[in-house]
């Protein structure tokens, strides 16, 4: 392995190619710091070619690659498994900003590049790129796509899959794919692009990407309104689409526990129905309108359809911000759930997807199903209900330790998977399958389709060296 | 063969298994009407089983198969060649809307519906389905996702691949893939559903597709605006992106001489600048703006953006539809340009994209590289400008009959085909690759894709019975 380490050094120099254990741990270690992973060395290339270069050195020398962005995965995809026999390949020292073209609403950019940073390469353009999450300060447009990420943008612009129009990817083999076309209408064969976003780093590396651009909203404006039931929220969101179509750029169902989570453990941030303290609305749904022409028409759309929810009863009161500010306030609510979940301790996490008309009924279902077996246990739900995607966790019972409640992760599973799976539903939503969902899948999954992946796998990675023991 | 095709008719009834010449022709000829294949047999089933149990009985036998919907396409992709080996397995009884759900906004259906079905049961359910293209009359959902189709809709609302969620494919195997899921996220592996749709019916055959619905907008406003040059209707695309962001439905430029034939062949549609006649304006955009407010806002809308787009002297001068039947006849002038150059004779047609930021830098360079190679040629450029996808035709010189000029077609095609791969393009935006375009692709296309696609084509399709000579 030294013959082998010493031709990577050869390809990309020796300060990018880390083998001290002190230097690896920030790539070894899973982002919420529950497993940390071991390899022979992390490299870090600095151009497409160099990213070729070691891929051929690992084939020949058979050494499996884990690809790296950010390393701020959820399902343990981005971290290499104990057996210290894998290198990560971190793409991070290629973060360039390749190209913006305005006109065709297009960047260009590395797979390195941090979120963040290629959100204000677009605004520098006036142009918005708008994949957005909560990771976006560190995560990268290479993770982004390997994961097929999320986020609060999917109801108006979707997935970071259909915010890409084309890839670079280096092969198993070490070659290079150049399709990196700016093209909105391309039908020449098989839709490789599609293939490598979201296989998580199974079938090859992703080196960079053009992204699409959209025109920036002249404002945005944000509104919380309190409902009776989930289905409220649904029949508020048809409500919404019926009458603003695209100007609905946010809709987040949040539950009154969530609220009731942040209103203890972050006191400084709003409480919009404080009177003294958040009333017991049941459900609550965050709710956000974009208008290309004025900030006038984003409110008058919003005021009037809000109006109409009062009026049918969807809607039991409502707060829509007057000021940026105010939109702010409203959007940290729904941000600082997770946080105020860690504050609270740990719970059993769901990244699940429904139907969207199926959730109210999902929710009134499996919620008995958990009280049943797990009595008094706290259910955290909120998540991008016009996505139909529900973080969907469960906390223990108030007084009973998180790890004696941690030991029933997998009937909690169960119980809602089962449930997740007889709606129609997903396992996984936007986080992926990584390592930690791996049995899950397996469980789930139609049996044609893990046979047609076992076989797309097969054929593009024969020697199986590209992130083992992930996703299949 | 005859015990095959007994075999077939035990399967899906004898009637529904047609050899006879006269019955087959209708399935064995192009749309276009430049080529008839021929077939052992034309294969009717009514149901996915029965599609699976034929795919089964190919497979045993190694019978080639030809998927086949509307049988409209473009590229011969949905007719067996002229050996008559192969078998074309027709999806037309298969034609069910199988479920409409409004507040997920999806429909299910049958890959045998017919797109103008499928638009109509949308919209009794107050949804949009809006893929829209020339054929819908007859072109089916199924071949719609075997092509990927395009048409005047996708500035807004994406191709036929971002309309579609989740599909039901029978393998080469005989084998059913129940992928018919109405998910928005959902990434639990490898994206199936988008190598299959533009697949051509090479790696399995679509048999049913969830597609995605939207808001019905309450109006519709069109306008015709005149333009000196390709280069301000970009201009004028960009306006009105930032003023109109998603209610900018559609923007397709129209060269002068695209008018001018429309004139000549229909006398009776509108002739919006006509004192008398059509002035000598060089190029036209056809705009479209829909609200889900009120027709008021979309007018006012366009009205000022026109306005705007008049004082910067983007626009020349503009026709602004008072009625929906004058948007009607506004789009019939669009809608008739290919039916004024089949009238005119026969040409040399190129399906092709560009960056949309390119498209007049391409055009100012390949008219004249055109003229000198093939001097006093005709150029009928129209298209799909916020796509970036022109109809790039080439007519011969005034005087030279069709017959004389076509064969120049290979030579033509290297002149548009080599400019638009020095630009970026594709040479196949929006109609596929099928048995015509085989040859151009193996050309154009990168050769790190072809491998890529070849090897998945061997891996699921390792008898190469599907759709055999198309795409690769």
């Amino acid at each position: 392995m030294s013959t082998f380490l010493d031709t990577c050094r050869d390809l990309i120099g020796p300060a990018h190619v880390l083998d001290a254990a002190h230097d690896m741990v920030p790539f070894l270690r899973d982002w919420r710091g529950r497993f940390t992973g071991s390899a022979l060395a992390v490299l870090r290339p600095g151009s497409v070619a160099e990213v070729a270069a070691l891929v051929r050195a690992c084939a020949d020398a058979r050494v499996p690659i884990v690809p790296q962005g950010g390393n701020t995965g959820l399902v343990l995809g981005g971290v290499p498994d104990a057996s210290g026999t894998a290198v990560v390949l971190s793409l991070a020292r290629m973060n360039a900003v390749r190209a913006v073209d305005p006109v065709n609403r297009t960047m260009t950019v590395d797979a390195g590049c941090i979120l963040q940073r290629a959100q204000e390469a677009a605004a520098a353009h006036d142009c918005l790129f708008p994949l957005s999450l909560a990771a976006e300060g560190s995560c990268t447009i290479g993770g982004n796509l390997a994961t097929n990420a999320g986020g609060t943008a999917v109801l108006r612009y979707g997935n970071a899959r259909e915010l890409c129009l084309g890839l670079e990817v280096v092969t198993p083999q070490g070659e290079v794919w150049s399709g990196l076309s700016g093209l909105r209408k391309d039908n020449t064969g098989y839709d490789l692009r599609d293939l490598y976003i979201g296989a998580e780093g199974t079938l090859g590396i992703i080196t960079g990407a053009v992204l699409k651009l959209f025109p920036q909203p002249k404002a945005s404006v944000t509104a919380l309104a309190a409902l009776p039931s989930p289905a409220h929220a649904l029949r508020l969101l048809s409500l919404m689409q019926d009458r603003a179509g695209a100007s609905l750029t946010g809709f987040e169902l949040i539950s009154s526990f969530c609220l009731r989570l942040v209103a203890e453990h972050f006191p400084q941030l709003p409480r919009p129905f404080a009177q003294p303290s958040p009333p017991p609305f049941p459900q609550y749904a965050l709710l956000e309108l974009s208008s290309n022409e004025s900030e006038k028409h984003a409110v008058g759309l919003l005021e009037s359809a809000i109006g109409a929810a009062l009026e049918q009863e969807i809607v039991l009161d409502a707060v829509v911000a007057g000021s940026v500010a105010q939109s702010r306030g409203l959007w940290q609510l729904r941000e600082h759930i997770p946080l105020a979940q860690a504050a609270a301790g740990k719970n059993i996490k769901h990244d699940i997807s429904l139907p969207v008309s199926r959730i109210a009924d999902f929710i009134a279902e499996t919620e008995p199903l958990l009280q049943e077996a797990f009595p008094g246990c706290q259910l955290v739900c909120f998540g991008h209900l016009g996505d139909g995607n529900l973080h969907f966790n469960v906390a223990p019972p108030p007084g009973i330790a998180n790890e004696a409640f941690l030991v029933n992760q997998d009937a909690v599973n169960r119980v809602v998977h089962d449930t997740v799976a007889r709606y129609g539903g997903s396992i996984s939503a936007e986080h992926g399958i990584g390592a930690l969902k791996r049995d899950e899948l397996a469980r789930y999954k139609d049996p044609v389709a893990l046979t047609l992946m076992r076989a797309i796998k097969a054929a593009l990675d024969p020697q199986g060296i590209m992130n083992p023991g992930k996703v299949l």
